[in-house]
């Protein structure tokens, strides 16, 4: 760095070299500081020091930067000018304070040190100055156990046993309190609080060996020096992997005149929220220490009163303070978080910040402001009146200080998930919770969950049935478990990550699940699993948190989730923004109906596998399949299958009435169906005659090395036609049934896996000849679509091949992520946690199967929506990978030009958002906005297709219509006019009345 | 089809409507006849209805075309005037003969009717002109058997009992032979003749319901749907699907008039080559039979004399062949086979086609007709003289026929592996072979292996070192079976495709191996194998001949390869031509120095992870690496293995002494390296001291639902870097020893599986940090790569930025196509010959393990080498993958820009030979011959670091050069200045000799 670079930025007395702006420059509390000075709120002065100066000094092997050492000591006499005191004055000494403050938000990773300046002569300049030679004396010994522990990393716990030694014998001798009492800080008088000064010192010299410093400044160099050290401390450092904190260049370092809350009965400290964090309510909430320090409000020493009760005591200062509340909130247009002091009657703000709040108090939050004003009327006059508030600030206050567009811009994703899942009732003390922790794992779906621990599905389901609630716990979950898994509250695994076969069911499900948690055992025998030193058997109580991934032994009583009015309101500016359809991944009635009422406008991956397992009925049809034999033996087996398919697509299409669902073709390989337990085997074996023998010859036959890329997909459907017809076949007769019964089917039938144009004209070949015989035989039109799965390189290198052949494509992402990085999302698990791990290597930003690899899956996926469309200009393109609930990767879904996005249920909400959000972005990046897609491109090619068809058969359309017309007008007495996605929406309301 | 397309084209009297180049229109024969008649040979008149005129009757459910029958008939009276006979005439009638032909020869699949065109009163016609009316009905009597089982699909079998017992019954009795002795037909009398026809028509008549059809245009036209019929038999379909023979429209009819080479002994048939198909040499080879037709020669009836033979009885005619020989010959440029018949004198020439020839005379034929005269001076005037050759043919026939360029076009891959494999004894009867057939499977590694049976790799070390011959039978194999598999002359297996792990293997080392042979059935613990009702045990002898795929019991003697001297010519010319450079994949120095006598130009992957399985010492030392709980256990476990590593490596660079060697970094899971046997287990727990508990859950917990997208390739080397050091840390100490003996060494560090620019760059710099440190330690500069394998579609996306990290990149396409294509290399075996059979789905023309998906896994590969050149215009790229010894794939790099092919070292002359093919279609396509890259690179940019080098160290380097220089001619006595290429060459020579 050149020698003229600034590396320190004063803010005092309404001037400021920084502002808000300079975030990443002088750290989030260095900032505030300044931009608060700057909008002329009454601020300590100080200075900061840059982040800069920290990178450099790390890069320096821990010295200061050329020029720093100048900088802090003109800026100190610049703070000595402004404040009227001296350092380390006899008289009235300036004391300051040295606080770390980073870009992001790193609680009690850092130092601060407090009560900077005082040394042997100026504590007597305070204690004279504050006619409270106690209070001195305290900040004194305060300052050499920090200083001590932080610059010198002397154990804390060494100036405690001192401290307590004189507490317990001395002042407990002076005042002859009982052994049993605790004698309380405050009741040490100056002597002892002088005697402990001086074993202080020696504890100091003894561990530092030199004594404790006296000179000011080179207090202030050790303090400067022990907050940059801790930015590269390790506890620091595994913060910001955990946290994946990345691009920060390192700690800014805050120098602040001290102001004391603690001097008498006219000073104060608080710590408040402009709104209520938890409801979001419009109204001033916080805490307040008379006579105290800020720190004794973080601590908890003193129990705090109601902001409120400043009003009573200080009322000047409150409506000063309701004045800065007013500013702060219009200033940064949103709630804050604000520490203040009053020092004598004085006002000072200590810092501000962008208040953390529950989901609920989000969306209230973020509604009102973007549809009300900040402080009503009579307020605002009263403290224009008294001239606390600017008349300009008056005049924003009286009005919305945000656009509906900068409300949805504000929700994150985790505001709507933290919206919909259970929690562990917050009345519960953590002390309590602690004593019952077992033990972590990954965090894979949010929520909370309670219930007795089963080992088995079978047992799962079986208890389920009656009654009780269960927690599946299994080393790792599979498609046969399915069953149990839905019938538990919560389900806990040994391996996997947050896309395992667990995680992803569950999420399908919203259903609580925590995976990975490599401590736990499972002794499946003996049905026990033990974890950290704890065991439980089947039957004991277990508590998961899938938000945080923390396993409890015994029950919590759990909170349900409700969303608050304003949620409904912003989803709906959110769907009058975005122009991507939003699709839900459902297989079964119950899931297409909550997905409904959480706004999908279709379903964009309904898997047909799942169903297979649903009974023993079904499970035994499907296997009787594979161990077949011939041709023939298969078709006798799936035409038992049929009706169950059948029936499950009427419920599905019934609930979707109108909307349309794309149902894939059965896509695992089949070797996942085949019984697996010496019971099961022997079940088999006798339902269908087949030897026990055979059945395992058979499933050996079908075991593969990699089924990730085996016989599976639409492979299934070139070795096994019948397989197809089959599917088809239900899938046809559904919609024929529904369609009589006057509900709107959409079919689209998704060929999975394909890898080749001529692979998938065969087969689309042979799903249309199946589905129009059908329909022929039946003298029924129907519009369906047959398109594919992209989830293969291959499929999207050829999209321009692939979309001669397909009515639509939609991006299997999974799956595509894990052939274009050649990475098995269930085995990753070892491995990709190094490549995430910032400090490790930090190959990956994130995990590319929870965010969408845009360097390079999303170069496949835009090339193959260029080339699809190169073909086949108005082809509908949609993802139907895990990331469709991905707010990035729905961002990327937008700007690809994608028509839909398709995630599991409760992932709607938050692809709502995203893709209102990408939207508001790109048009105040100047971009024209693009055309609203989806739901037209299905209404209008289903138009275009139904005219077709009449002009064939008039007579009989005429008839359905008449029939259709009747229908509408007796069941909506509304304009038949509506689009699906009108109807959806109000579907979803009245869902919710 | 328009009414005026042409179906038919005549030949006859020197004039023809079609030529030799219309193959496709009308057939191999059919094209052969035309062309054979237009440059003046004496062939019978007929004419073609071409392979258009079939796909029109298949495609119109059986009917002939439009037209089509009128131009039959037109050309039949054509026919007839050309012939002056006609068709059903009563004194001299025209007989013809019909047969099939397509453009690709389907031998014994398709249909011949002979003698066409008698019926009852015409046979008396024939037995005028021919003045033998015994000769006239016995090609009556055969016409209608041949009508009437083909035509009619009358069993040919009752044909045969009624004329044997006529021949039994009848003949016997006539001429009283013992019922011992057979009857030949040539003893029945005509009025037994005439008894057998009239046996005839009332069979045909029984089972076609109708007489025989006594109208000859009739028996034309039901002959001619006949063979039409037979393109779409079942046969014929299957023949297709399985020879890969796609894209025909259909066969074409020869409609011909007959000539008889039966008709005394002034007749003759034959069948002739026009040099020895066996040895190559330029000599007339063939059979003959006097007083015979056709079929006689082809059925074996009578044993053939040697063509010369015919120079005696009929010296004219046989002067005529020979000039018929060499016209054929010049005209084709190609060795010939030839059909003639003699009747009366007059030589008839029925077909020519080029010639089968063995793998040794394909070389000696193309190089002698690239650089000799076809036929020397004295015959050519002897037959100009004659007034058999022309002027014109006598100069052609005085020089070489063809160029170099053309000879090198014409030899296939299949000639050159056919050249180095062991073949069965071919003195042994093929009756015999087929007494002791045990069954096939898939023919995954050519060339005959003979030994006795072991179903362990540890048996097959074991009897193979007590000097027995074994041949390993296996499930499958796995890495740990590597040491039995070299141990054992060939390899079978029952599961897996020509890409599963055993083929790979054996392929690079050149050894039989029959894979995926299902019908196999092993009993380990009883050691037996049993196989379509055999059974065979442990220590019985077995046959394998990896060529056709097939199994024999017992053992049979078989024949070493030898390669012609012409081989070594013509290769010589390919190295002379290609641009592309041809390195091998070789994992030991006896690897190495078989793939530089077969002309490799450097190693293009060594795989390291072989070397850990040599000895028991290597396998324990890598398993307590594996099972170490700590880096530092595993580093101990890991120094143990490094001398052994280096020590492979001195190996290696000594055999490639002046030649780069690519080393690949492990690959494989860790997994695979831990032992599976109880006995394994309890060897690794005594080694290490840890128990088979812990060493049994290690191994479960690394194993991995898809292990090719697992947790292996540089994925190891993130989480164990101590693994990567170690093993440059071999590689560098290696080099520097060698480099100390004066050896040249040019080692290019390989890292695998590489997905991202971030990921190879820490490892690059771990890399290269490692080998830094080291030749600074040694004092030694040593001009080495570091580069990195593309084998996943993220890392060909990103090639530019992988190019700003990598020295050079090599496209793995084994694993770049399983990725690309989502197909498991291992699993693919169940459905993916559904994708090849091209009568069933036809997706893929090839298996894309045997030749590269240009289509698809091509484009990625294109994109990389664009993008990686983007950034570093002279990146070295190579590919290492199988495909590397595919012809197909060869061309395609080459097109592609690459600088070289690596491939297993048997396939390195067939790479050689596609290097310098494409370089020659190329230019006869008007392209501009690119510049010779991959030696020069090489040799350049080693150039040029040493320059940069030299800077540094220039007296160190002095030495070195001195030393060097003064071994160079003690060695070699030779230019100083050759380049490492020639070097190869001479040494490949060397070997030869």
């Amino acid at each position: 760095m050149a020698k003229k670079t600034k590396w320190v930025y004063f803010f005092g007395a309404n001037k400021t070299e920084g502002d808000g702006s300079q975030k990443q420059l002088l750290g989030g509390k260095g900032a505030g500081l300044a931009e608060m000075t700057r909008i002329g709120l009454p601020v300590p002065a100080g200075y900061t020091i840059t982040t800069e100066a920290c990178a450099e000094f790390t890069k320096r092997g821990n010295r200061w930067p050329v020029g720093l050492e100048q900088q802090v000591k003109d800026n100190l006499r610049k703070l000595e000018r402004a404040c009227k005191k001296k350092l380390g004055d006899k008289k009235n000494p300036l004391l300051v304070s040295v606080r770390s403050g980073a870009a992001a938000s790193m609680p009690g990773m850092m130092e601060t040190i407090l009560n900077l300046g005082l040394n042997d002569e100026s504590v007597e300049g305070l204690a004279k100055a504050s006619s409270n030679r106690r209070f001195a004396l305290d900040a004194y010994r305060r300052f050499i156990m920090m200083f001590g522990s932080t610059a010198k990393g002397i154990n804390r716990e060494i100036f405690d046993e001192a401290f307590d030694g004189v507490k317990d014998n001395q002042t407990r001798r002076r005042i002859g309190k009982p052994d049993h009492d605790l004698v309380l800080d405050t009741e040490m008088n100056e002597s002892e609080l002088e005697k402990v000064i001086a074993e202080f010192k020696t504890i100091y010299k003894n561990a530092a060996g030199e004594s404790f410093p006296q000179n000011p400044f080179e207090q202030l160099k050790g303090a400067i020096n022990a907050v940059f050290d801790s930015w590269m401390a390790e506890k620091a450092i595994k913060y910001r992997s955990v946290e994946r904190i990345t691009g920060l260049k390192g700690t800014a370092v805050n120098i602040c005149q001290m102001v004391f809350g603690n001097m008498g009965d006219d000073c104060g400290t608080g710590v408040c929220f402009t709104r209520d964090p938890s409801t979001g309510e419009n109204t001033f909430y916080g805490d307040l220490l008379i006579n105290a320090q800020g720190e004794d409000v973080v601590a908890g020493v003193r129990t705090p009163v109601r902001l409120s009760e400043l009003r009573n005591v200080m009322p000047e200062s409150y409506e000063q303070l309701e004045a800065v509340r007013v500013m702060l909130e219009l200033h940064y247009k949103e709630m804050q978080d604000i520490e203040f002091t009053i020092e004598r009657n004085k006002l000072y703000m200590l810092q501000c910040r962008t208040g953390k709040r529950s989901p609920g108090a989000a969306f209230r939050i973020a509604v009102e402001q973007a549809t009300k004003p900040t402080l009503d009327r009579r307020d605002v006059n009263r403290l224009v009146r008294k001239k606390y508030l600017s008349k300009r600030y008056a005049k924003l206050a009286a009005k919305p200080v945000i656009t509906k567009d900068e409300a949805i811009a504000r929700i994150t994703d985790a505001d709507i998930e933290r919206l919909f899942y259970p929690v562990i009732d917050p009345d519960i003390s953590s002390a309590e919770l602690t004593a019952n922790e077992m033990g972590t794992g990954i965090n894979a779906v949010p929520g909370a969950a309670c219930g007795r621990i089963c080992f088995t599905a079978a047992e799962a389901e079986e208890y389920a049935a009656g009654g009780s609630k269960v927690i599946l716990v299994r080393k790792e979950t599979s498609p046969e478990d399915v069953g149990g898994m839905h019938a538990s509250q919560g389900i806990l695994t040994a391996t996997g990550g947050k896309t395992s076969h667990a995680a992803v069911v569950a999420r399908g499900w919203g259903k609580c699940c925590i995976v990975g948690c490599d401590k736990l055992q499972i002794d499946y025998a003996a049905k026990k699993m033990s974890m950290n030193g704890t065991t439980l058997s089947a039957g004991d109580f277990i508590t998961l948190d899938g938000s945080t991934g923390t396993i409890y032994r015994d029950q919590f009583k759990l909170v349900p989730p409700s969303a608050p009015k304003e949620y409904d309101e912003l989803m709906k500016w959110c769907d009058q923004r975005r122009t991507l359809g939003v699709r839900t991944n459902a297989d079964t009635p119950e899931d297409s109906h909550k997905a409904i009422s959480l706004g999908a406008e279709g379903i964009g991956l309904c898997r047909t596998e799942h169903m297979f397992f649903e009974t023993e009925e079904r499970r035994l049809a499907i296997q009787e399949m594979i161990v077949a034999d011939d041709e023939e033996s298969r078709r006798t087996a799936l035409d038992k299958l049929l009706p169950f398919q059948r029936g499950d697509f009427e419920g599905i299409f019934k609930e979707m009435n109108g909307l349309p669902v794309t149902i894939r073709l059965v896509d695992p390989p089949l070797h996942e169906f085949l019984p697996s337990t010496e019971a099961d085997i022997d079940k088999l074996a006798s339902h269908t005659g087949v030897s026990k023998d055979f059945i395992e010859k058979r499933t050996e036959q079908l075991h593969e090395s990699n089924p990730m890329l085996g016989h599976r997909g639409c492979r299934l459907a070139i070795t096994y036609p019948e397989i197809l017809e089959m599917q088809v076949r239900a899938i046809i007769e559904a919609a024929i049934n529904c369609k009589r019964r006057g509900i709107k089917v959409f079919p689209e039938i998704m060929i999975p896996l394909t890898i080749d144009p001529v692979e998938l004209r065969i087969l689309t070949d042979r799903t249309k000849a199946t589905a129009d015989a059908i329909l022929a035989a039946e003298g029924v039109s129907l519009n369906y679509l047959v398109g594919t799965m992209v989830e293969t390189p291959r499929a999207a290198l050829l999209a321009d091949r692939i979309a001669e052949v397909a009515d639509f494509i939609s991006f299997g992402t999974n799956d595509l992520t894990q052939t274009t990085m050649g990475l098995s999302r269930d085995d990753a698990g070892r491995f990709l946690p190094d490549y995430i791990d910032v400090e490790k290597t930090g190959i990956f930003k994130d995990d590319p199967f929870q965010s969408l690899d845009q360097d390079g899956v999303g170069m496949l996926v835009k090339w193959g929506i260029e080339k699809g469309r190169s073909t086949k200009p108005k082809l509908k393109i949609g993802i139907c990978g895990e990331h469709g609930g991905d707010p990035e990767s729905v961002y990327f879904c937008h700007r690809a030009g994608m028509d839909y996005v398709s995630c599991s249920p409760y992932r709607v909400p938050v692809a709502r958002l995203a893709a209102a959000q990408v939207v508001i972005e790109e048009e105040s990046a100047g971009k024209k906005p693009r055309k609203k897609a989806a739901a037209k491109t299905t209404k209008a090619s289903s138009k275009k297709k139904t005219k077709k068809a009449a002009t064939k058969k008039k007579a009989a359309k005429k008839k359905v219509a008449k029939k259709k017309a009747t229908k509408k007008k007796a069941a909506k007495k509304k304009s038949p006019k509506k689009s699906p996605k009108k109807k959806a929406a109000k579907r979803k309301k009245a869902k919710r009345r």
